[in-house]
């Protein structure tokens, strides 16, 4: 790779899930792109290399300003994004059009897989010699890349997430029963754990957190419902879809296989695991009113929730990969690091793209209580400076009157 | 009933689901109670008329000015709700009850069924001789309550549901597909309507709205997505939880019953309806990429996304309630009119109990396109001023570079 900067075009991309604020680390990137007198041109790639590979272009460095601030602050990937890991082929493919635009520089934002991405498009150009500043700019509402502290659309998606139990567990206060939230989160429970955010009061729900990082026994859920039931008169429940059993299978998969031998049936779909809980709820225990809810996908495009701290990170982050590129070190993975301290604080640090590709970060064990179905302090000091404040929650004192 | 006011203490409950505004009409109540010398204590009973059967009651009356606005700011039901109808002897028991805590004024805050509850007791109340002020105060996000232009809750439930839809367009066109969103509403459209409202770009979702007011046919909705899908390569589709079959069956419990002839496989919750429409087309289409959420629970209890014009409203209709109850005429259900003129304004009138009370309030035809996919502008016009501004959303002017 080069040594100093080199004069070229740059080509930026979205890859993986949208979140709330992508479009800000896009933005961040293109502004700062025009302050660099190394890079000419911006050009977008539509729904990332699958763009590149169709010469889908649109040129980013002709949009206003006032155009890409509402961009910055609208969900969802604004280029439109993809889920494609590309051959050695596709890179050569890739290098010949990159080549015709006069790309030097390469910004792919994106989760593990689209780190991994860039780190192939990256091997690939040192290996043919072409010279390609290559930059993965972190997104991902699991908070599972490794080397980050969090990652950007996390905040914001964990804000929703909050404040959806935090209304649920005020639904539920009212109209006791058991409501069970299924939550974002394959492999990390990052998100789920986030639901701890919404207590306010010291019998507020959620009142059981299950994690992919612990594992689910479906005997063990159904007697931790009872157990809360018996105390509060009702409980809230979040899930992570990502929840496995001490074997590592995923809880919705198991289960999904087992009915299909009894009778063939086609079950799936986002519902399921909610359903699934909920009916073996119903059928092993007294409870009579249950019922449960799949965040899904407003969980990372919601509008109008965004957490002002996600949001400007997302762009600097891409701000920082920018100021990076043009530098003497060329390619690599920005990332966010949290400053030691009382104060909420973090700085941006280029590591090597292999340390963030592909392998997923979880929960650190000091952010999980030993019950398995609950969080730490160390794990709310950690988040709430990344979600922001939520809405204020108020209760009567219910002073109760004499009963005559 | 009584033809002046009459000294006496005031008991007021809440009933049915619960809203994001439901204790904005409490504390509105509670605040005007404490302006009328006719009025002495406000006591609240707990989980509706369960609570005044049980004796659990809290006072009101005592709650200072700042937890209680806390209170109204909070969604969901403070006092707790129920859903329940009162037998004859319910009613005696309510009265001895009501009796022994010299209650002259009592208030029912829910939807059609809180209003026909309101309006059993206050017809027992004429039978018996017992001299009760009796009000119902209207409440339900479904905004299906007979006599009012639109009810306290549906504003804020359907901002909810605008901003998923919303959100879930931009997420569908970043990451093109078919998205399924399934509504809250058994009987009537307005709430899934509301999703209208997230357009801004000619292109934007929902491309689809399937109401309970027009019968839903399995086979239309297959063609009806997979025209859209060929316009647009994507689809959004709004759809009640409510739509059923030109025979009036709801489509949920038909095919589930299908499914159980099938297999004897127990399938329900939640998400069984958007999985079922989400099957369908992965079975008679091509499409490959076909998602379903199922909005549920927070489309009512969602903190921190309130219509300033819902919550304002939900207030002053409370407030206009127990200014009628210390008046002449001395019972009725407070209604919500829209006054003409294109400036939005509204004024409150009360009306008989038995005027409310039960029945429900379908869309009117005028709301609902020809096709029976889309609403009209006049549904656009009527829901707008309820919901208030929606977040802002931004597109690139994406200008194509020219293939080279």
């Amino acid at each position: 790779m080069a040594k100093k900067a080199v004069q070229g075009n740059m080509v930026i991309a979205q890859s993986g899930g949208p979140t709330m604020v992508i479009n800000q680390s896009l933005v961040g990137a293109v502004l700062e792109a025009g302050r660099q007198p190394a890079i000419r041109q911006v050009y977008g790639a539509l729904h990332g290399i699958k763009g590149v590979l169709r010469e889908q272009f649109v040129n980013l460095s002709r949009e206003n300003r006032t155009g890409l601030e509402a961009v910055a602050a609208t969900p969802s990937s604004a280029l439109g994004t993809v889920r494609m890991k590309p051959t050695v082929e596709d890179c050569a493919r890739i290098f010949d059009i990159l080549r015709t635009y006069d790309t030097r520089y390469f910004f792919y934002i994106g989760g593990n897989d689209s780190a991994e991405t860039a780190h192939i498009i990256n091997q690939e150009a040192n290996r043919v010699g072409y010279e390609l500043r290559c930059f993965h700019i972190p997104k991902t509402v699991d908070n599972d890349l490794r080397e980050n502290d969090h990652t950007p659309g996390y905040g914001s998606a964990a804000r929703f997430v909050a404040a959806a139990v935090m209304g649920d567990n005020l639904d539920n206060r009212a109209l006791p029963g058991v409501k069970i939230d299924v939550v974002m989160g394959r492999h990390a429970g990052f998100l789920t754990a986030a639901s701890a955010l919404a207590r306010v009061y010291p019998d507020d729900g959620p009142h059981l957190i299950y994690l992919p990082e612990r594992p689910f026994s479906m005997d063990r859920f159904v007697a931790d419902v009872e157990r809360v039931y018996a105390k509060h008169g009702r409980c809230v429940v979040a899930v992570s879809e990502g929840i496995a059993d001490e074997n590592g299978e995923a809880v919705g998969a198991k289960y999904m296989r087992e009915v299909d031998a009894h009778g063939n049936v086609q079950l799936s779909g986002s519902g399921f695991l909610g359903d699934l809980l909920a009916g073996q709820l119903k059928e092993h225990t007294r409870i009579s009113r249950v019922r449960a809810d799949t965040l899904g996908y407003l969980q990372r495009s919601f509008p109008g929730l965004v957490s002002e701290t996600d949001a400007r990170e997302a762009r600097q982050v891409a701000v920082a990969a920018v100021r990076e590129s043009v530098g003497k070190d060329v390619d690599g993975s920005m990332t966010i690091r949290r400053r030691p301290g009382k104060k909420y604080a973090v700085f941006y640090e280029r590591v090597p793209l292999s340390a963030v590709a592909r392998e997923t970060r979880h929960m650190p064990a000091r952010f999980i209580r030993a019950s398995g179905t609950d969080v730490t302090k160390a794990f709310l000091d950690y988040a709430r400076p990344l979600v922001g404040p939520l809405p204020a929650i108020g209760r009567l004192a219910e002073r109760p009157v004499k009963k005559r």
